[in-house]
């Protein structure tokens, strides 16, 4: 029996080609219609940034090159700051990059994939209504004729997003436990578009920031030539969406806080006024499964806030785990289920919680002296010893290990510096050699970092 | 224009008394038939507490005596050890009580009153399928006729509960934060039938706890001779539902810890097989109103555990302070709204943490020496200076002070019971009449204990 795979996003694609690699057959059940050759949605362009957990699952279904192909390599964050200057911030020490794609983009590659492999079908334009556990069933209206009908499969796999609608149902019975909460800001997608001649107006190979303490603008490149620049504001408050409403207000905000892109975006006040505002949320639930029936996947169980660029290489990982226990439980669904969510429930908590201190990390603290000191220390730290002390952000980024190790770790690497910086001598040494034998002398000390897994 | 209130459980016909009484016209619409004159639904006879705060508002409308002749109150607990002795703990100092009575008696009650009410009508079998909030309308299905029809009104009071419909379409709007926490027990309900002749077989005014650490059962008199006995256990683990599962599991483990009743209820088995398992949530959001369009009222916004018996009190006292801004506001009821939000959703938010804290007290400390010398302490307190300490439950059963007020003056209570603990003086003293001259030295140097409101 083919297994029901409820939303043909991101999530839905990959995981139904795991699926089919291991002979499983797959229907794919998607609410919108066929993207493929359709015009974009206007005011929305997402990019997302693609890390190494993301392309090991890819690469795994042979989808990584492809997609490095359509990517535009970002290899360190670019502040400008509020006094006009621009700080080079180098994401990793050996020229790592994580890779900027359009979503879009990322969609067409999957489905294009998915709808080629001969176990899978995907059907589009059809909405499920509601889910019948007991029969491991779904009811879908095809939105093209107005009918209903039920289709009932081995497990139904939800990866129908944020606003899940199977998880909806799931709500409605007893014992599942649920929540849902946003930030208190926004964001809102405008365009920078190409230099006369067709180049990029910034540095294409670097995620820009214009760090403004309670607000920012966050550029990524796009293939052509233009970039997308997030605006992020508070929704209430002094400089926010309610304050900043129209032509002459966005245009006095740029004026005051972004001056350098200004005079390049003739369609700001445009812009602004057509596209949305993207509220941003975390959602965390459990159980995401029930028996061998239904399992939640995705944004459906695990939806963090952007600012570290994590939400599809989670959820893509996510797929390649389940794969595996999949394959290791044989025809046991239900303990792979089971295990899955043990395994990686902790790992999403983690990455969400992370994403929520990186979202206030990017916005105040990447301006603040105290900070940035901070990170010189760990620079210097981890340029002596690379294999020992690593950089969340690239051990997040760049490697595979849990986000719970990551975390783990940084605590860890977080009270040395402590240590460190607590210390007057160290800001005398820190511009003398002494720092580096200061360094050596602790980490001959101090045992406790591990090395690199 | 009518207020539409959905849900005709207990807090829409309350809601709908008090708008009425304001002289403004509701309709109430009820997803099931009219309950009055129908036979009970069986397995659940769910006993309300009723207290102070409840009463302050069911007094204004006129329904306090009534409810309270329906009523049995209750002046203490009985806790049955587990050696097999009983030990009375007395709810105030001065013989005040809580009053048990059947959600059922408060429904027919409440019901009658509202549908009497000229400016009240009520519809029975009307589900609501959607809202819309442009038009502060609702689609209902007549589960009579199987039509569906559209209603508007001023505004959209959701009253329809712990598993509300409207809330679940606030939840799919952008930027509506909610979480629903199950905790690890849930409880049957059990019957312990009248002696023969029809007499309580024990105490009637008081609620019975055996508390057995991770699991307990709770009695509550009814009036006509028996008990409703709650079954607490856990879901999974060693006495757990899993366990506990047929006839003779649930004989053996009365035997083991409840010999005293086990004996005088030849229908438990019966009674285990037939009755559901109730799981127990909390439910908090925000915001609860959409402009002056919607609210949330009741379980559909912050629904909390029984243990404290305060989610009807909680929510009864709600509609009064709801009343109150709605006059103060005149014709502003999203300023009323709002501003009701802010007073309720702090005081909403701790009764749902106490609750939860009760909850592991109940079961687990009431037999905990360290705990009971506490309370002995507490009472010894109390006695002497009962204007400047209360006990918590005496705050939040016996008055009408927020829970956040109960909560500050309780912490800073038992920082000083702390401190008189500490010392191991106070164990001796506590046997002789030195305490009170211990006491007395306190309350003389320490002022931060505030006067009664």
């Amino acid at each position: 029996m083919a297994a029901l795979v409820v939303g043909g996003g991101l999530v839905g694609p990959v995981i139904s080609l795991f699926l089919a690699e291991l002979g499983q057959p797959v229907e794919i059940y998607e609410r919108r219609a066929d993207p493929r050759g359709m015009p974009s949605a206007g005011g929305r362009s997402i990019n997302i940034t693609l890390c190494t957990r993301g392309f090991h699952a890819l690469d795994r279904l042979g989808l990584g090159d492809e997609l490095r192909q359509l990517a535009i390599p970002a290899r360190g964050r670019v502040m400008h700051l509020a006094n006009g200057d621009t700080e080079v911030q180098p994401y990793g020490s050996h020229g790592e990059a994580i890779h900027s794609i359009a979503r879009r983009d990322i969609h067409e590659v999957v489905l294009q994939r998915a709808t080629s492999h001969p176990l899978i079908t995907a059907r589009f334009e059809h909405q499920a209504l509601s889910i019948d556990l007991e029969n491991t069933a779904a009811r879908f209206l095809n939105r093209r004729t107005g009918l209903e009908h039920d289709v009932s499969g081995r497990c139904l796999l939800a990866c129908d997003g944020v606003h899940s609608r199977v998880r909806e149902q799931l709500l409605r019975r007893g014992r599942f436990n649920f929540s849902q909460r946003y930030v208190s800001q926004g964001y809102k997608e405008l365009r920078l578009p190409p230099a006369p001649g067709g180049c990029h107006r910034l540095e294409p190979n670097a995620i820009h920031i214009w760090p403004r303490e309670r607000h920012m603008l966050i550029g990524f490149a796009n293939r052509d030539g233009s970039f997308t620049l997030a605006l992020h504001l508070p929704f209430e408050g002094q400089t926010s969406f309610q304050s900043i409403h129209d032509g002459p207000t966005v245009e006095a905000l740029f004026e005051r806080d972004f001056p350098d892109v200004l005079h390049q975006m003739p369609h700001l006040a445009e812009d602004f006024l057509s596209n949305p505002v993207t509220p941003m949320v975390t959602v965390r639930c459990a159980p995401w499964s029930v028996d061998d029936k239904v399992l939640l996947l995705g944004d459906a169980c695990h939806a963090i806030v952007p600012s570290y660029g994590q939400g599809a290489n989670c959820s893509f990982e996510n797929c390649a785990v389940l794969s595996d226990l999949l394959e290791a439980h044989g025809q046991d669904w239900g303990t792979a289920f089971k295990r899955f969510e043990e395994q990686q429930r902790p790992e999403a908590d983690t990455i969400a919680d992370l994403a929520l201190e990186h979202f206030e990390e990017l916005q105040s603290l990447v301006a603040d002296p105290a900070f940035l000191l901070r990170k010189q220390v760990e620079r210097r730290i981890e340029a002596r010893y690379p294999g020992l002390f690593a950089p969340l952000y690239s051990m997040i980024s760049f490697t595979s290990m849990p986000y719970t190790e990551a975390r783990r770790r940084a605590r860890e690497q977080r009270s040395l510096v402590d240590e460190l910086l607590a210390n007057e001598e160290i800001l005398t040494l820190l511009l003398s050699d002494g720092l580096d034998r200061l360094i050596d002398e602790r980490f001959a000390a101090n045992n406790s970092v591990s090395a690199t897994p």
